[in-house]
């Protein structure tokens, strides 16, 4: 079991980045960082091995690429990739803006509420058949 | 009991419109039809009793609103509104374009399906609060 | 196959009862009718076979059991016994008055939703060990 | 929406496969029937189109494959192929034999129930990527 | 995220009460306690923040207000609350006494599977619309 | 709560015992280790208290019991027992060889994935009736 599970952040605020790294790490996961949408969608084909789960803030910048469509994005190149949204504002668009099969987290969470739903969507996946 | 629970078909081919009526019909439910997703993005305001679950087609026809767009805008609306998507083709883009809490029934399904998929999600969501 | 699945329904209202009994005899059910919860609540011990689901109005008469009261008392006799609440006025009372594992099905419904309700409680019983 | 889905049913009780036909049949399913758990374990390669659920006896004859085996072979070729499992005598064994992501049917049960059963694990297979 | 995720833990056995409070304090959660239900029914109108979870011992004291009772209370007050009981004795009891969608915890119970519950219910409120 | 609450580890590799052992233990958990499905398989009747959940390696050696039996084994004796399998290989045979409502954990995995797969087992086991 060398092999890391990485999950991919991405989050422009600093403060709630290493909370959300902190809580990642004492889970037992690795974690990449990414500030931007844009930064992210180009880390599937780039990163070796592959994040296996992704965490997005929705608001990354203004005229930048949201965590809808950042989700959309990395759904259409890993379908059943694990997602997991964190918002403070946009909580309550989730049924109308988010992926099916994923996790909504309104700000301000526990440390707990993320790890337990990276895990719970992770574990949910089915194994991949070779 | 007299009032009665409508669901939204959006369609536009004439003969799985029928099957999708008549399969709603025998389950009980009342039938609105639209055939384009502009038409049926029109309807909640215009109609009395609102719709309670919306059941669409994805391809809409070129140019026009599909049913991922038109899902959206209906969950803007009604933030716990059962949807339920139909598609031959683009059954695989659930994961990356379907709105959370959905049902994608894959073409060709058989009436049963349909009936149970629209029941469910109306049975899971919680009773409104007065 | 020749025992039948009996579903005890719990109802006053005259037009209701035959709606739902319809519903359930369509679905292959057969149907055992109180008009009160008092005489529901007498009859796991006196029917032959048992009734394996309840299907309960909540209102069922001034300074009578209501229907939250009588799903309590059935739970404590079976109790993964299947319960399906229907109601107009107190649909929004589930959540603090219902038992778990249980549907509340708000007035109006359609019979599909009934039916999919008692077999999915059903079918998710796990089979009992002998 | 020409094509037909098909559900095998393995069931060497002729009553039982006749009622279990006819439910399935008035769902809007095809029914393939085999009467032992050789015959079935040929099917998915002769037919076509595939049969798309499960629906077996556990009890195919002394001396022959039962259900669980049956099951467990058909999942082997198709990893989320729906399974629905009919039993009187043999249900308690589900927890132990049955495949995950199964449903277990004890007769008696209603014919409602195996329709919502088939209806449920089909809609909730991941719609396949092309 | 400067606010916390306050849980509000109902509990008289001093002993239980720290393992409970060090368990979700780990987890990254605020602690209230109460002794009572008596006082922990006082506590949403009077605390700022509110409390966004309760658990809750079963036996509170002879002739005093019991988990059950104080979980529906709770639920009137905020329908969606997520509700943990703890119980030994009563354990047995919650399917027919507990509120839909809560997790009873028999005693004794791992901390994690206290943490995991408490995660589990409030990742799946639905985000309240502004 | 001075009892607590066992979970067997059945794993032949030495490193991802630790691993494993480290983060129930972190959970609160004790855990109970064996090194063969043979050994796994008579502890039920030896110990006391008794395990409450299993958590299983696939490949237990050549020539002995490997965890899809000794699942099947242990579930005979314990029928809702919360059954968490871990593999690198034989991920992919879980929907065909694995028991009803258990994980499989695809190996590497982190060690919350564990933790929390046990924990939502555990907690879903409906409490026991006197």
């Amino acid at each position: 079991m060398q092999a890391a599970i990485v999950v991919l952040v991405v989050e422009d605020d600093q403060l709630i980045q290493s909370l959300v790294e902190e809580a990642l790490a004492d889970g037992g996961f690795e974690v990449a960082i990414a500030c931007t949408g844009e930064e992210a969608a180009e880390l599937p084909n780039a990163t070796s091995p592959k994040y296996r789960a992704l965490v997005t803030d929705i608001d990354l910048g203004r005229g930048k690429m949201n965590g809808w469509a950042l989700a959309r994005h990395a759904r259409e190149d890993t379908p059943d990739l694990p997602v997991v949204y964190m918002s403070g504002d946009s909580a309550e668009d989730w049924t109308s803006q988010g992926v099916p099969n994923s996790v909504m987290l309104a700000k301000p969470f526990a440390p707990a509420q993320l790890v337990t739903a990276v895990s719970q969507l992770l574990n949910s996946v089915t194994p991949p058949q070779s």
